[in-house]
């Protein structure tokens, strides 16, 4: 992988009130977006139990870190069918999402 | 990769009256630690031009995602004294450090 390459890392936090069901789905909603032909590699899961420091955010419910060939890859994965279903189920439960886009 | 492990993803902003030399040292800084053993994988850049979205944090410098076959690989990689000498030369420049450890 000495090509450039984008890795792109998301933190999901769902609401309080997400209905339980959604919240169950997710990781098998996870699992189907890493499916999508354009990710090269990806893997999700949750915060680990790494030693608490003060610069480590762990609040979050669940990490996604996926690599693309580049930034068109990206792009068609984020119009890609399956990305949209993604949000269409699992968008409104969201309390807050954070996506760092890595140059690599 | 279909066993335990853990990316550790780390977001680094220098303060605005960093040294240059040192801004300028940090990516060979990074490349060192990228050198440690324990690093099963490790990929580091700035934020990619990606469509600006509400979502996505780009305020970073320099991103670093490593990977670890598990958290005691991550620990001993936290000890190493390339990690150590890594905190030494460049810590007191940065204004914020932000850990995310997911455990895939």
């Amino acid at each position: 992988m000495n090509e450039p390459m984008l890795i792109h890392s998301v933190y999901f936090w769902f609401k309080p009130d997400a209905a339980p069901a959604v919240v169950q789905d997710f990781e098998a909603g996870l699992r189907r977006l890493t499916s999508i032909s354009e990710v090269q590699q990806a893997h999700f899961g949750k915060p680990a139990a790494t030693p608490k420091r003060d610069v480590i955010d762990d609040s979050y419910a669940w990490g996604l870190v996926a690599v693309f060939a580049d930034l068109e890859a990206h792009d068609r994965y984020q119009d890609h069918p399956l990305h949209q279903d993604f949000l269409r189920d699992f968008a409104a439960s969201w309390q807050q999402v954070r996506v760092y886009d890595v140059s690599v």
